[in-house]
């Protein structure tokens, strides 16, 4: 291991930021409000999708890691074999395991955009429809729709065939920060709430947000590309050869 | 990002091994019976403390890693702020910021041992009981106590105060390998069943197993200390000053 934070405990005023508080309108999952909804949505067949997509929830590493971070996420959780070995004896998803089919390297320095993103997804092997906010013909009801399909569906005993990754401005949710990707772990109808899970950890927990808020954070436009953000679709595969 | 895995998908007949399956007897945290057994649980005012550590959930990063990891997802779930940065301006734990307050590298190659891992956790700013299941006075009634009294226990809104690592044989659990540790994140109390959040995620998913099960594991001996393992509770500590 490296030891590269210790002088940092007497490093004067600066120590930095503990984590952040969320905006009053969204719901933090382990607060008792939020365990509320849980149990709510979990009776009403929203979660379905939600215990594949926990057993591999993770942070990201990096500030500029958030989609392939959720990427990798839901790599594990459709239990994609990647055909390629992680550490040890082990084949698994991780950021430079998925990488390196495409070697995307910027986005060390640069995160990276939704159809970048999708490309990404494909060439490890999963099918992916990029679907931007405010594209021709995409709606509320569309993405509504989806994300009711997506949670509530279950292929084969605990495997889950599809999973969402959301694309969306942190600052139309009144967040701190901007641009953010993160899976999207399930649905409460009745109060139209999507769970979001914050791969960011160390600065927002998962949350409950409106899914009309998501669906505006979602229309706001990249300035890298000039076009809106949306989500991702993905499926799983026929098992790839090597 | 490294790209040492690239080469290694032609690499000819050995190409790792993609999880392994869990022995009958223990129950996959997604699968349809895992889902009904959590929902039970949740219900029966066993899950409580699970959200807190579900935010938290993470992959040991290296083989030996099984302690470090399990208290790194401790801490972050207890919401202890470590007083040290993480990356960026985030104060946050992993393994390496958790390693630093005593510099145990020998984990690297030899892994920890249960009062060895108790210390870390204490130096890191929690209140830590070491039990070695053998000990004089330890009974599986006990363990089954406390138990059922950290699962069902929430202090504050979201903020569970304690939490439970087990550190007991792989082997006699019917798993492959043998010395292992990990947070308990349940507890199905008319079944007994305890929901072992397995670390090694790359091997096997979190499932469920039956307490006694999991107490005759926890009474191996550790071959380096000569003392039966078992395991640590864990409590949120008041907060350090820097």
């Amino acid at each position: 291991m490296r030891c590269e934070f210790k002088a940092q405990a007497d490093a004067g005023p600066d120590q930095g930021r503990y984590k952040r508080t969320l905006p009053d309108e969204q719901i933090p999952f382990s607060a008792t409000q939020g365990r509320t909804v849980f149990q709510e949505a979990l009776t009403g067949g929203g979660m379905h999708s939600y215990f594949a997509l926990a057993e591999q929830f993770q942070t990201q590493a990096e500030p500029t890691y958030c989609g392939i971070s959720s990427l990798v996420m839901v790599l594990n959780a459709l239990q994609v074999d990647p055909k390629r070995r992680w550490k040890g004896v082990w084949r698994w998803f991780n950021e430079d395991v998925a990488d390196c089919c495409q070697q995307l390297v910027k986005i060390d320095k640069e995160g990276i955009t939704l159809d970048r993103l999708a490309e990404l997804g494909r060439c490890n092997g999963v099918d992916v429809v990029s679907v931007h906010a405010d594209a021709h013909a995409e709606s509320i009801e569309t993405f509504r729709r989806e994300v009711s399909r997506v949670t509530s569906r279950v292929v084969g005993d605990g495997v889950t065939g599809e999973a969402l990754i959301a694309s969306y401005s942190r600052a139309t949710l009144g967040q701190t920060g901007n641009g953010h990707f993160s899976p999207i772990g399930g649905y409460h109808a009745a109060q139209d709430l999507v769970l979001i899970m914050d791969v960011a950890r160390f600065k927002y927990p998962p949350h409950w947000v409106a899914l009309p808020a998501l669906w505006r954070a979602m229309q706001s436009v990249d300035a890298d590309t000039g076009l809106s953000r949306g989500y991702l679709l993905i499926r799983a595969n026929a098992p790839r050869t090597i």
